[in-house]
């Protein structure tokens, strides 16, 4: 009951975060684009790369075990898929923002911001790689596995939380750079900083609440 | 064993943290004042105070449980002591920035940065008070401390990577706030970011590690 009551919550807090980062970066920002004269546009699909996709897909991939009641195996297929398009979104959310460097002679990877958001991206690469071997195919025996699932949640909860230091630097970085003070998009982007460190504290409280085992 | 590497990497880096934020602040930066016509050095005690005092202290009274073989009791009383002196640490670090802001005329609380920060110190005094009365006095009975436990861990790493963040969102705004790019004070900015990041990391795996008893 309290853990279908969390794990609601947090999904609300996936509303709110879709919401508002589209309210942001389309009525207060340019709005989006792969290929455009308005370079912007080529950056605002970094935050919605990396927020829409790589955080808010990995949260749901790590509550899922808590979330919804099915057979571990099934479970487990859903966790890798949802983790699997969280490292797709991620991977295109960062080529995206050196596309977007690339066309106006940024320099790329001097903030902490991307030295923390390129540790991250690769230790999730790795993760996922070693969570698919030992777990799934050609999967370690159960003894193995039983010993290596706390340090797979360990880690998988480190690399969640490094995501969202990155997303807050991020978007700290961005505030700074527009030279927002006090106003309207300077409340939205501080409200969407809020709601993802929110995210993360709920997502991270459902790891820690006990399985439901079916 | 393992733990006992653990806490040794993890003061290995504190006496890291410390000695790179002095080398900053000092060598690259104008140093220290509470007063002077030197606004910055009024600014400067903010980083020193929340780091330094701060976040350091605080992991530190966290991991003592796990670093120090003394008794039950023995080990509260240093977590409690070391926690005040990370909470006076962070109200006066609060201070000096208010102090700076004042000075120059600067808005108040305008970014993400100081909403975290503000909300990580109320919450950490509130989880102060808190575990006081329930663990050492008055004291709850036995019972209810064990059912309090896990709740006061899982709240007190949550304050204590909401730290982590403000740290990084700060480090984040000075270093845009400097226009830092590729030179040497943005390596050391950006190390002192990463040494932070592994420090809560490194806080949080003593946490989760396994209790040896006495």
């Amino acid at each position: 009951m309290a853990t279908m009551m969390v794990t609601m919550f947090t999904h609300l807090l996936v509303i709110s975060i879709i919401s508002l980062v589209l309210y942001w970066l389309i009525n207060f920002r340019e709005g989006f684009a792969l290929t455009s004269p308005v370079k912007m546009k080529i950056f605002n699909l970094h935050p919605l790369l990396m927020v829409l996709g790589f955080i808010i897909f990995s949260g749901e991939a790590m509550i899922i075990y808590k979330a919804i009641p099915a057979r571990r195996q099934a479970l487990k297929v859903m966790h890798l898929i949802l983790h699997l398009i969280a490292l797709g979104s991620g991977i295109f959310g960062v080529y995206t923002v050196f596309k977007f460097h690339n066309e106006l002679n940024i320099p790329h990877m001097y903030t902490l911001h991307s030295w923390i958001g390129l540790s991250t991206i690769s230790l999730f690469g790795l993760q996922w790689l070693l969570g698919f071997a030992t777990f799934l195919f050609p999967g370690a025996e159960s003894t193995t596995r039983a010993k290596i699932a706390p340090w797979h949640i360990f880690f998988g909860v480190v690399i969640f939380l490094m995501a969202i230091v990155t997303a807050e630097t991020g978007l700290t970085e961005k505030f700074i750079f527009l030279k927002l003070k006090l106003g309207q998009e300077a409340l939205v982007v501080n409200f969407i900083g809020i709601l993802i460190l929110l995210y993360g504290i709920f997502v991270g409280l459902t790891v820690a609440l006990p399985l439901r085992r079916k």
